[in-house]
């Protein structure tokens, strides 16, 4: 089985985004509040959604199963207010549940949080178990920066976090790092606010002790790391000067990254320097970056194109395509393990 | 001649920082303002704060010349006034021409400017002029978020940096984004902060038409480019969905990488993906990363040392190691060149 570990829902039905338009029309105008059950999206309109994109893509490129999240662009935490945020995630969340129902062979769920700039962390948690508990979810994104590209909340390894991570580890799943969108003008979203932030995490990292604290606590650093693998040198340089252990030993039993690097050079230096347990395979489709890359023909987030052209092992390549996501999520009690035996 | 484009006054001498620290105390309490005459830095002083650290690594790594500014964490643009970044800024420029002065043959000086959080940037101009009309510099250090950390400056692309570039290119100099320390807790100064504003500026020249106002500016992007090389793919295609001509012929005519990546797996790939005029030899030594890599016995940042394993033609070898930085920087005129012949 083949698992894509980063899938948003970026091609959720139009109802969704006139829902959220009016949401945040309401904040101005509260006459304008929609309901929610004025928000009525058909098991069809899901199906139509899915089966000319993500599935489609799942069928041609040879994957199985995306661990799908709500859109990352949208989640936009820095948008009104907690209440905003919270229901906004609810939404989104039960919509990821009806398309993993839908589909429960193609889609396992992973639930944005309902934070908010400047609300404690802990005021997620209740969202995180019932996404677990409840619908069934295996993980959590988490926005290291809730204000879409002002950067206010303190750093990931600061106690400020810990609440979240203390019901992360009690319900054992694992979190994406991922930030939403910026509404900081010189940050652009998908090509410099998302590979800050994942840049950002991993330093903090480095910075801090917070695996020692959380021993059993698991981070997936998408986009391939941000600018980490590429800058390993430094990195281990760095950790060196601070007098800290090799990265292997601070933080690569809890850090992981994935394989959203969308050219084959990036993919190699990324096997190159990240051990193979480390890497879990990825291509954030339909996301990003929308082409075809003219000197492949191929997607430019078909990843596992150039994952295939690697030299691995057979037991490599089982690892980065199945068993680390196997491992980090926890997938052998899940459903989607019991019903495929 | 081997020139390295990349490199700050991080080891001046001690009186410096005691200068720095008065200023900075009389921000509160005016009474303990230094005067600029109180600050007495000797030759000897000069001398032996080169001869033990940039020029003994220059003579071991076989390098001959380093661009070199002042130190690029202590520019702290964030710290005080217009006023207090103009004095310092002048105090560190006129310090490197003295350095130059003492080895013509092995430096060549860049400025950093005046800037100031919210202080248009037309204001450095006059410094910049300083540098280069009467200093004899080649170029300077531009930072897109002298706010530290907290990125309230407009993009590099807008019209508030305008009459800066248009200095640039009368006085026909090249400028290296360089940001400065953070004093936001969230972002590590050399293991976030310079990274990702590398790779922020580059996808704000992606966004933006700077070079078609002006085609002929430079700008260099230090640190082998933050995380762009890695994702060069994701840079392609983010061109290609917003309908942009290819990077080459968007930006590839007036934006530069040097080469501060201090793994080998990092600087390949950098000369996979770049184009090899794009390409200036740097190691940013004495700098970010001190120490020696256990798995080969150098220095972290001894860039030289991953370039010369590299199998470049003698043609591209020259280009990395001198023609670029000479084309680039216009260092026929100068006289490091009329001296050298």
């Amino acid at each position: 089985m083949i698992i894509d570990c980063h899938g948003h829902y970026t091609t959720a039905p139009a109802d969704l985004t006139t829902f959220r338009d009016a949401q945040i029309a309401a904040l101005k105008d509260p006459a304008q509040t929609p309901s929610r059950a004025s928000l009525r999206i058909g098991d069809d309109q899901i199906r139509d959604s899915l089966e000319k994109a993500q599935l489609k893509l799942q069928r041609e490129r040879g994957s199985d199963v995306t661990i799908f999240s709500p859109r990352a662009s949208t989640m936009a935490h820095h948008i009104g207010t907690e209440a905003t945020s919270l229901e906004w995630s609810q939404i989104n969340n039960d919509l990821i549940a009806r398309v993993v129902g839908l589909y429960p062979k193609n889609f396992v769920g992973v639930c944005m949080l309902p934070q908010s700039p400047g609300v404690p962390p802990a005021h997620s948690a209740r969202e995180l178990e019932r996404c677990i508990n409840e619908l069934g979810f295996i993980g959590a994104n988490l926005n290291p920066d809730p204000s879409g590209g002002h950067w206010n909340s303190p750093p990931l390894t600061d106690r400020h976090w810990y609440p979240l991570y203390e019901k992360l580890v009690e319900l054992d799943v694992p979190a994406m790092v991922h930030v939403s969108s910026s509404c900081n003008p010189v940050f652009h979203a998908t090509g410099a606010h998302y590979i800050n932030a994942d840049t950002t995490a991993f330093m903090q990292l480095i910075q801090g002790d917070l695996f020692k604290d959380f021993p059993t606590l698991r981070l997936i650093i998408p986009h391939g790391g941000g600018a980490v693998p590429y800058h390993w040198g430094r990195y281990r340089g760095l950790a060196q000067d601070m007098k800290k252990p090799p990265l292997e030993e601070l933080l690569l039993k809890n850090v992981f990254f994935d394989t959203c690097v969308y050219h084959k050079p990036g993919i190699e230096l990324l096997f190159k320097v990240v051990p193979v347990d480390n890497i879990l395979f990825a291509s954030e489709m339909v996301g990003a970056v929308r082409g075809v890359d003219p000197f492949t023909g191929r997607y430019y987030d078909d990843t596992k194109f150039y994952i295939d052209a690697l030299p691995l092992s057979d037991d490599d390549r089982r690892k980065v395509l199945e068993g680390n996501a196997r491992r980090v999520y926890r997938l052998d009690r899940t459903e989607l393990y019991k019903r495929r035996g």
